[in-house]
């Protein structure tokens, strides 16, 4: 680990919690909410602190309600009550699961029944329910007369905009992954497998500081890539290529997402001046990154760039998005995103244009909206494509 | 990485998506099925050989349609279309995600009425959908007069049993950890944080030849550990502590999923007598684990062992679980599951006991069932607790 950066205090101090819960609770009684419920491993941990990597395991369903008023609740099976229990949560109802026939749903049921009739829950853009559809069934049944409405636009609203010791995880995760880019010349080479690039990559990565390495994607090929969400195929590194690596490295449950390109022992002028094409797009969102501005205006300013330089279109959809808890989190620079930008929302600006059929061109950076300028979480990218050997 | 431990190949032969197919419209053959529906990365893939982290990203939905005749067809978000164009999918409808209105819905219904009326769609046990719930709406209201039935049996009945070609990659990243696990006195050391100690562990899994380490979970204390599922603290390890570390790594999108346990300098009769009674509750579940007993046969097997040895509980709910594209998969080995075991399934054993108040101890190994014996696929830990230093 770099020692000369020194990572930031896991967890937070429950002021941070019980200022989520006060703002989460003002929404709700503008919106006449009894109780918010939520299944992911993210909305969870937004108003606990609970963090853990088991909830790849998808055979249990986890619950926590956020009430009106008053702390929030965790109906969760037994195997989490320990770890639960070292949160700022007070009331942890448990069960043992798996359960032959009701996993969780009659104490699910009973609890929100305790806090009133209308329930927020996310069913909106990004949101999924982290449950059995049939066990949804069952709890709807089991409350008749319960209304469940859409939370989606509250919890949106409440984690889009960061607290400094949120965006202080994000800027160690960045600055980590940016030392670990800064290494590329010593991790890659031609001859080498890209397997063993990606490989040597979140080594460094780890080596750096993060906890992990969640997300690695990107391709390398003759004068550009095609692909940016793939994993590495097994092909050698060529003289020539162009080879993007774009990550989310974790430090205590937050990301950092970026991507940075390199090419081997040469670069075609094509490729330099896509490269710097969207460099400059980068600039213009940096530029256009203000408060009050929105998301679609951030999109325009980077498109803008493109389209005059020739840019033949893009299958991303958006030009960067929201980043925290989750790689990627709303809301998304595309031109119908009217989001306002506020002092604290952390984003990525995210160009990307395929300039020759089949090749595409992606840069990405991590900003703070600030008063005034934004602040840069990640080290920016080289203003000219990088040449290794 | 080590050259000494050749990786299998990535990927897999068309053949193997062909026989998954045929057993799919096999079963909705028989459940009068017209398509099923998939929305989760594993699904998807298991059908596609699509691999990707890009999940990560909750923003876009992603849609696999497995028709009654003919080949599965893919309905995802256009940033998509490269890579799933390498898979053995051929018909591959897109939009541009995200979308103002429509974020594939009407793309998605048109399809699915292509095939008829009856969607089996997963719902049941260790299910999600993994689309937002008010899309799911729109979309029934566009499928008016469809009917979604739980077509959760279907797939992990298809799931449970693996091929040879799934088994080499789970035995790979077995093996790889196996190695990680041998090489803990030098990893791992008295004053050593455990966040460090955990890192250490993911840099050696991927020096093995893991591609990730997906999941890694573990923690240690004097005499023994409380809890199981949760990150490091940051506190050191001190003389007389037992760490558990738990690791799901993957190779080619395929996970291993097993612990091991550590003493560091001593460790008290009390300790290595609980470590005793879970080593033998495993040896009897690898005496259990004959095609056609069941998966509550293992449990029994194990929990016999552990009971008559004065076991203070388990807040697990079950003693090992399936594993493959996920890190836990159906069946679970509970007293209430009474899967069959058949050769060709992946098992883990995973007795686990409370031994004092507040000190658990758990094994886990990863076995296929056999005709006859079952194969060990993680080098079986040590007969007796390792003590470090």
């Amino acid at each position: 680990m770099n020692t000369d950066r020194p990572p930031p205090q896991r967890g937070f101090p429950e002021a941070e919690f019980a200022r989520r819960l006060e703002r989460a609770q003002d929404f709700m009684g503008r919106a006449t909410m009894d109780a918010l419920l939520f299944t992911t491993p993210e909305d969870i941990r937004y108003f606990s602190g609970f963090l853990t990597q088991f909830f790849q395991s998808p055979t249990r369903p986890w619950f926590l309600i956020v009430p009106k008023a008053g702390k929030p609740v965790a109906v969760i099976p037994t195997i989490g009550e320990v770890a639960m229990s070292r949160t700022w949560i007070e009331d942890i109802r448990t069960w043992s699961s798996p359960h032959p026939t009701d996993d969780g749903i009659s104490l699910l049921a009973g609890t929100l029944a305790e806090f009133g009739h209308r329930i927020g829950l996310p069913m909106g853009r990004e949101a999924a329910l982290r449950m059995p559809l049939n066990d949804f069934a069952r709890l709807r049944q089991r409350l008749d007369g319960a209304e469940f409405v859409d939370a989606s636009p509250i919890i949106q609203a409440l984690r889009l905009v960061k607290s400094e010791l949120e965006i202080e995880k994000i800027a160690y995760a960045c600055a980590a992954v940016g030392d670990a880019f800064d290494a590329a010349p010593e991790l890659f080479s031609v001859g080498q497998s890209d397997v063993e690039a990606f490989r040597r990559f979140k080594i460094e990565c780890l080596e750096q500081g993060v906890d992990d390495v969640s997300y690695l994607v990107g391709g390398a090929g003759a004068g550009g890539y095609g692909d940016i969400i793939s994993p590495p195929s097994g092909r050698a590194i060529q003289t020539g290529d162009v080879l993007i690596l774009d990550t989310g490295c974790t430090y205590d449950g937050y990301f950092c997402d970026f991507d940075r390109n390199f090419a081997f022992d040469n670069a075609s002028d094509h490729v330099r001046r896509a490269y710097d094409t969207v460099y400059r797009a980068t600039t213009a969102g940096l530029a256009a990154a203000r408060p009050g501005a929105s998301c679609a205006d951030l999109f325009h300013a980077m498109q803008g760039v493109m389209a005059a330089d020739g840019a033949l279109g893009n299958d991303v959809g958006r030009l960067g998005h929201g980043l925290g808890l989750q790689l990627t989190e709303g809301p998304s620079n595309t031109p119908f995103d009217e989001t306002e930008l506020q002092p604290g929302m952390v984003m990525t600006l995210e160009p990307g244009m395929s300039f020759a059929p089949g090749k595409v061109m992606v840069h990405e950076e991590n900003i703070v909206i600030r008063d005034g300028e934004p602040q840069l979480l990640s080290r920016r990218a080289a203003p000219e494509l990088p040449v290794i050997g």
